[in-house]
């Protein structure tokens, strides 16, 4: 039994955690957060954010704001964050100052950079694609590199946007003209994703190895499936790799690693997202502890919690319908409730705008082909059209 | 597949829901409200109570206040209640005037009346322990019903207050001094609750039978397990004797009803709540459909989840301890989160007092009596003492 010791005990608020970005990934964690009697404050620019309507208090600032941010920081017992976008040297400073950030600035600054990511992944050993720094687009680099390539912009990519898949040297006019960094185009059999937490103490605990599909013309996450269809033994290795990924970084917090499994059986980290992440999602119906409460666990030096998975799952995202505008309107909300085992979750963004995530819809089934095709009806049935349309 | 009709269309907030009460209750309904899209106004006494903590919106007023519940009313597309003890004659009036309020006015006003609710449920066919009317105390009706017997108050009673249990006339003394009604001791083998969901069409879904043990001395739930250890038979007939008892009431929502298990294996209706009840906290972590989101499906005219069991479940109420006051002070909350499994729920709530209840807390573990022990063990572990004690 576990011992209660002389440290165990918080006045109300157990912490007042601050909250960069009001999206829905900060609303799922305020909910978390006050289920384990902290307190919040969102930063956000947005007035009345999807976070901000659950946290009872906002600081309407963009995340490049020093003073804001340091006003946040300086209220709150610790500070996380809910998307990367951030100036990273102004949170650098406040910690230095002894000001508790988590993740630490310092490797919100390495993810930031997709090169500098990759180079630290990369000098870690953890496998990763081949990959070239381009500081600005270069034909001759690119087919001395050789194609098909992608490129990635060093910086600002979020959701697809960032990105250049180049096929061949016809491709190369609609690079991005920016600093960026090319690799080797990986086809792969599957896209994975772990979720891994890892705690002040460096306790590390990693969440099922889950299948991704990706939307290739918005790439934004279409389909996840929970666990992963794939061998017990490939899942123990992906979620080895996951967790070496986020040691190598001395992460804290939790952390969502993108991988290809290539058709060799190859495993290699794509992408490194240091918070909570769309992945993950389903571990609110599906598995023990969620990832909102387990970030917190972790950075509020409290211990982790399981991760054991409860029960299959399948998430689908909802996005806003192209050409929609406006304020959002659900259509086939009641249809898709009627389907059992479905949970739908919607962001309470005031508008919707072409392929912007308005909600997610989780479905348990104790079969995971199932719950795949709840999950597909689903995608059928509810659709986010906007009141602005013509 | 379920087909989506031209009504299933939902500008949003899908509805706006006015919540009369701001205690956990309200707090836990308010999450579920903002996950499926609607948004909520919650009217509370206590300035920033738990739920306002989430609403983003509180009026404050009591429970009888008549211009105060007419706002709410007014302001909502749909309102419902947290707790019994409000001025039903006003929502009657308000549901007359065409305000839709669930479970409906009148439900609530029999509810209110232990003597009127015991008979509405006995002249339904309903078992429930033999009971007589006792309009002011009397010995002789006493002695004449037999002893052992339980005087309840008609009106006001909640988590123990309003019950004095007389064993004989010895103990005549000790009587509420009130309108009441005596009731049979029922010697029970075990105290089970069954959550049930009735929807506006009638649906009807019970959540499976729990055991509940209950404080003697507080008359408030101590320990929760679910599924309950009986019969898969003695279940099922609970299971149908709650859905009777909620479609004998008309009922639209959730409700909770509470039942004794006689040594005999007879099954008898104790008590009616027509809301959320602390016997269905489980549901967040350990059912498909947690009781909150469920019964806002129900009064909003949404199809009912499913309400199976992912995993078997303890449950202990985090009580104030006794002697304390102030703001609240959690000890062992390390600890506790330290076993796996375990979810810590803490309500907000700025002051603890002796009992009161300020948090819960949610086991799961693939064998129920492991989650028991866990639940002991967390029992064990947390206390939260007060700032003001001496």
């Amino acid at each position: 039994m576990t011992a209660r010791s002389d440290q165990d005990s918080f006045p109300y608020p157990v912490a007042r955690i601050g909250i960069i970005g009001g999206g829905q990934l900060g609303r799922m964690m305020v909910k978390a957060a006050k289920q384990l009697g902290c307190t919040c404050t969102v930063l956000d620019p947005t007035p009345n954010s999807p976070a901000g309507q659950v946290s009872g208090h906002q600081i309407v600032a963009n995340y490049q704001d020093a003073a804001a941010l340091r006003e946040l920081a300086e209220s709150c017992d610790l500070t996380t964050f809910d998307l990367e976008n951030i100036d990273s040297a102004i949170l650098a400073e406040l910690s230095r100052e002894g000001r508790p950030i988590f993740p630490h600035p310092d490797l919100l600054a390495v993810v930031q950079d997709k090169l500098r990511q990759k180079e630290v992944l990369a000098a870690a050993g953890i496998p990763v694609a081949a990959f070239r720094s381009m500081p600005e687009p270069d034909a001759a680099l690119c087919a001395e590199f050789g194609y098909p390539l992608v490129q990635k912009a060093r910086r600002g990519g979020y959701d697809g946007r960032g990105v250049a898949v180049l096929r061949g040297p016809e491709d190369f006019a609609s690079h991005l003209p920016v600093s960026s960094l090319i690799e080797r185009f990986v086809p792969a059999a599957k896209e994975l994703a772990v979720m891994v937490a890892r705690a002040r103490d460096g306790d590390c605990r990693s969440y099922p190895a889950v299948e991704m599909r990706v939307c290739p013309a918005q790439n934004i996450l279409d389909q996840l499936l929970a666990p992963a269809r794939i061998s017990g033994e490939l899942a123990a290795a992906a979620e080895q790799l996951a967790i070496r990924t986020v040691q190598a970084l001395d992460g804290v917090g939790i952390f969502g690693i993108e991988m290809f499994l290539t058709p060799e059986n190859d495993l290699l980290v794509n992408e490194v997202a240091p918070r909570t992440h769309n992945s993950g999602h389903y571990t609110i119906e599906a598995c023990v502890t969620d990832q909102f409460e387990q970030h917190l666990r972790a950075i509020a030096g409290l211990p982790l919690g399981a991760t054991d998975l409860l029960c299959p799952a399948a998430m689908v995202n909802l996005l806003g319908a192209p050409g929609h505008h406006g304020r959002p309107v659900i259509k086939g909300l009641r249809a898709a409730l009627a389907i059992p085992g479905v949970s739908v979750h919607i962001y309470g963004k005031a508008a919707t705008h072409p392929y912007r995530k308005m909600g997610h819809v989780t479905v348990l089934d104790t079969d995971l082909e199932q719950a795949r095709c709840k999950a597909e009806q689903v995608r059928e049935l509810i659709e986010i059209t906007g009141e602005d349309h013509p």
